[in-house]
């Protein structure tokens, strides 16, 4: 070997706790508690520091593995980590949890949603736990960020979901924010097709009969529900060439053709079917349905002008969530009105997930945009 | 008023029944019945007509009204016609309901399907149904098509589900049809990421409870599972930008806010939840889940040689199912093979439904194509 291979460091869950949190709308949580990780180490100044949000079903874990023998590091090791375009040999990078997270049941994952018991009465909230807005995740994080000594955020990154929260950061925290890394995002607000796709995301579990109305602890959960959500989901974050490319007309079973029964498959039903099954046992219905709920409510629409931060769009080509028209819209908007914005597309035929698995197609634009 | 208006005739429903039918897969029907409509009239020759085939959600009813003080005519109203495209002044236009047509509550609708009694046992048939494609629905026609004296199709012309049937009616019988108009469709195949859509289409009403394996008859059907189905298939088959220019972000009632609780609603999820309500009463879950089945079936990749019409495809800009580039590949394939195609493409927001809802767009397109 010629060469040695430096080790990468293990990345840690950790805990941030907040005594109380009252949300945009008045409604005051105890006991709130959001995981998070870090990368890097922060300068004496507390002014090298990057945020990173999570997508709707992603967790903090966005780099990094946490233990050696992991199958697979965080979702956005292409670009975070030492000597890559979020270096960490630089920067202190920051991700952490949601309020509602979806992956309740990942033990890997905290947060504070319908499935917390509520300290007022002993019993998990349901449905009673207020409305929470992806502002409210990013006012429980600044008080994160803030409790780390950093003092100023060279970059909000994040991914789809993420990427709303980063324009949050930006519109809450101007000064604060120098830069926006928006990937995989609609640019202002959410898109009214998305709003009733939301719906659809999440219709699944509320059609479950074990969801009861969202009283469902201590009891059956609504799986098959979540399951078939997640199958919406990942359809929908995908693309027409994807399919074809991935899966054609494959059969599940050569034995068993489609025509010859109600229930045998091509591939692509059965591999649909299998990776939600998979993973449907560590999420929750209830916060599958306050995280839509969450992102049906992204709105700067009215707070464009207050962004001071410099925006890289990073749309993906084939994305049928966020089609590249809405960010370079949202792009061509923000320079019109005085603001610095740059849009490079992800080819690919991964729709929306290019964004997540693609991401290495964007090392070279976010590494020049965040060195810039 | 300086000129009278001819009334147009008005329609009625036929009825066509074949004592038995043996399906494709060799499963044998007793009692097969379909409904019809036709409008003009057939020639000497018997070699002036053109069949419709209908899509998914359709029925027979093409064009023209039941009674005068109809609200709508039938959904082609637009192309079919005295003087129209396909001109009933010249052709004699004949549409049928398919087999498992989903409207089965519709009076005007008559089909077989799973809600049919079976003979042999007098109980509805549930999933003891045999499953039928669409070639099955196409053999069944061709049968009323002879009991009518038909002896030459001057076109088969059909939007989405009705244009995979008039490429099978060109598949299985080439020397009958002279011309294929093929609306909304993907060309010789249903495409495999819409294999995967059609299981999200149908989910909701095997998630039902009270779909029950679809044994219900005689019990409460899965009411909410057909509504939230037909919710899927009105999002998927329309458009961003129709979002944004039909809804934008409107709320449904703005003394109840989206923010301020988890069910209140923005305008555009209240409109699909009306109009999905007002028509779930109509349709029936079983046959919603057989005409899915059916449609992912459909593939004629091994059969594009046999077939000798002409065709016409008709894709739309914004259509999220079957984008244009499916049909134009299919048109350059066929060409390639010595094959007569053209493609002409219906320009709107609408999506999917511009082949529908926007059929006038092409009227001159298919009048050109029809006369040529």
């Amino acid at each position: 070997m010629s060469a040695t291979t430096k080790a990468e460091p293990l990345v840690q869950k950790q805990v941030f706790r907040l005594p109380t949190y009252t949300t945009i709308g008045g409604r005051t949580i105890r006991e709130v508690q959001v995981g998070y990780e870090t990368w890097g180490q922060l300068n004496a100044a507390g002014d090298n520091a990057v945020f990173v949000p999570h997508y709707y079903s992603g967790t903090s874990h966005a780099a990094g593995k946490y233990r050696a023998s992991d199958a697979l590091p965080g979702y956005w090791d292409a670009i975070i980590g030492p000597g890559r375009a979020i270096d960490t040999d630089r920067f202190f990078v920051v991700s952490a949890d949601a309020l509602c997270n979806i992956n309740v049941h990942d033990p890997n994952v905290i947060t504070t949603g319908p499935a917390s018991i509520n300290p007022d009465t002993g019993k998990p909230y349901g449905l009673r736990f207020p409305i929470v807005t992806l502002g409210d995740s990013v006012r429980v994080h600044r008080e994160l960020v803030r409790s780390l000594g950093i003092t100023h955020l060279h970059a909000v990154a994040g991914p789809s979901g993420g990427s709303h929260q980063a324009m949050e950061w930006a519109a809450q925290y101007p000064h604060l924010v120098e830069r926006v890394i928006h990937v995989i995002g609609p640019g202002f607000s959410i898109t009214p097709w998305v709003i009733a796709l939301l719906d659809a995301w999440v219709m699944p579990v509320r059609l479950d009969a074990n969801w009861n109305n969202g009283d469902y602890y201590g009891g059956p959960p609504p799986l098959e529900g979540v399951t078939q959500a997640l199958k919406v989901i990942a359809l929908t974050a995908r693309h027409w060439d994807w399919a074809q490319n991935s899966f054609g007309y494959r059969l599940a079973d050569p034995a068993n053709p489609p025509a010859a029964a109600l229930d045998n498959q091509y591939r692509i039903q059965q591999a649909m079917q299998q990776n939600s099954s998979a993973i449907a046992g560590l999420i929750d219905g209830n916060h599958m349905i306050y995280t839509a709920k969450a992102n049906q409510l992204y709105n700067l629409e009215e707070h464009v002008g207050s962004i001071k931060a410099r925006i890289l769009f990073v749309p993906a080509a084939t994305d049928l969530v966020f089609p590249p028209q809405f960010a370079q819209g949202a792009a061509a908007r923000f320079k019109a009105q005085g603001g610095n914005a740059e849009v490079f597309v992800i080819e690919g035929d991964g729709g929306h997930l290019e964004g997540l698995l693609g991401i290495a197609k964007a090392e070279a634009a976010i590494r020049r945009f965040i060195n810039s």
